[in-house]
């Protein structure tokens, strides 16, 4: 299967940022891709930089002008997109959700991210509700995505449980980066963690991944800090965990990488990790902390 | 806190191994270490390569010779090892343990291997009964340790388990390497992988780790295969999962890395996964498939 990814800078104008990707889910129709991936919050600047009310202007519905802009899209390409909105689900209820868009333009399904960030530059939690849809994976034409959106991907069980609902696919959209003030070694560290988190949800579910990310500096609104340097990197990774092809960290890429889906029913015979899961003993996972 | 890793070859005599160990760990404790880690089944070849019955006489109980001579060479030099022995905890009924001594030469607990493996060349399903001990760490003087043995290092949800009941540090024995019938590209992506999983495991926990592999080629009884190259590559990495240090893939190594063990709680604050946990939504992790 073809894969496509749209990594990018975004501006203020929401429009301009969708028109862009537009275009490049084009581009990358036409070179073959059969199913494209776009970063997290595609349309916007990373507003969770502060915390402002304004901001949930941009919020919208599941039947709101992005997503009919990508089902369109998605139509007109005969391919499956996998996209990302501020949602609106109802007064005081929003949330950051994934839509994923058949080849025939209808809504396969949506993902609300399940687990919500906040930290100095972060501050999701204003913004979003956690997720209630559980983790569970989306059927498509071209097979059943487990998606999962940003701090997600930190977490373990979040693949183990798209993987045991039977993922073929884990797919990250995301928006990490870099404070500028942190020194170039940590910030190496901070990037290698980050390749390495999702690089082994490949390797403990046999799976391969696909992680797209924003790229471009974006200003702090509230002046506190230096802002976010999106580091890019967007990737795709094996059902082995290995990279098969990756972005740069500074500049708007739209690459295609070639992925065998054939690879990770062998490869669950290889390392048979599914056979050998203790079940009997993994209650605990539910609890807070083990006192 | 300083750390001591021993990875060496196994050759056919337990004493004449064990005596090797015990050197190792002297020289260790001189140059400062407070905790030493050896490799798993250490005391002998890795006879889980055939089914047979012959080997069961190596087995020895929690008070056995080997658990005896880690015991006085711990007082003796006032440290914590991680040793580990083929346990034979009653008829028919025996274990791939690690077994933790303490600096007053005391056995501070031991861990049985939750996850058995089984496929051709490291058939342990024969040998070893899973363990029943769950995930629980063992408390020290030097801190509480979340052992791990081999297969388990594979599994998310065993580190996740170790870190959620207090573990300090994660550690790791294990005896895995390459079938040379493999390509050098296939080998590089097992050790590839296998280095990704387990730094994995320090940045999803915020833990440091050690894994500490055998090295050196051992035949198959059988000479159905060209027996195991073990891959040797020890490492100890931060609670960041950046490695501090490795060893080489094919020779006898006992290193030594020092531990900042304050960094765990910092990283905590930095990246604070443990705040976030959906506990809510975990509890398919205990279904074989989410059907």
């Amino acid at each position: 299967m073809k894969v496509g990814l749209v990594q990018h800078s975004n501006c203020n104008d929401p429009n301009k940022n969708l028109s862009y990707t537009l275009n490049q889910i084009d581009t990358l129709a036409k070179q073959g891709a059969q199913l494209i991936v776009l970063q997290e919050l595609h349309g916007f600047l990373y507003f969770c930089q502060t915390e402002s009310q304004q901001y949930f202007d941009l919020a919208e519905s599941l039947d709101g002008n992005t997503v009919s802009a990508l089902a369109a899209c998605a139509k007109k390409n005969k391919i499956v997109i996998v996209g990302s909105i501020f949602e609106k689900r109802g007064n005081g209820i929003f949330h950051n959700t994934a839509i994923v868009l058949e080849r025939n333009g209808a809504l396969a399904g949506h993902y609300r991210k399940m687990h919500i960030p906040d930290d100095p530059g972060y501050y999701e939690k204003y913004y979003f509700t956690p997720g209630d849809t559980g983790f569970t994976p989306i059927k498509t034409s071209v097979g059943t995505l487990g998606i999962l959106i940003c701090w997600d991907q930190w977490f373990p069980e979040s693949a183990r449980l798209m993987a045991l609902a039977g993922a073929d696919i884990l797919i990250f959209p995301t928006a990490i980066g870099w404070d500028n003030r942190d020194s170039r070694e940590e910030k190496q560290r901070q990037l290698d963690a980050w390749i390495t988190i999702q690089r082994s949800h490949s390797v403990a579910n046999n799976l391969p991944s696909i992680s797209v990310n924003r790229t471009g500096h974006e200003n702090d609104p509230s002046n506190q800090t230096d802002g976010i340097n999106f580091w890019g990197n967007s990737f795709v990774c094996d059902a082995r965990g290995k990279i098969i092809t990756s972005c740069s960290h500074d500049s708007n890429e739209s690459i295609i990488a070639e992925l065998d889906m054939t690879e990770s029913e062998q490869q669950r015979l290889v390392w048979p990790y599914f056979r050998d899961r203790r079940i009997d003993a993994y209650s605990n996972i539910t609890k807070r902390s083990i006192d």
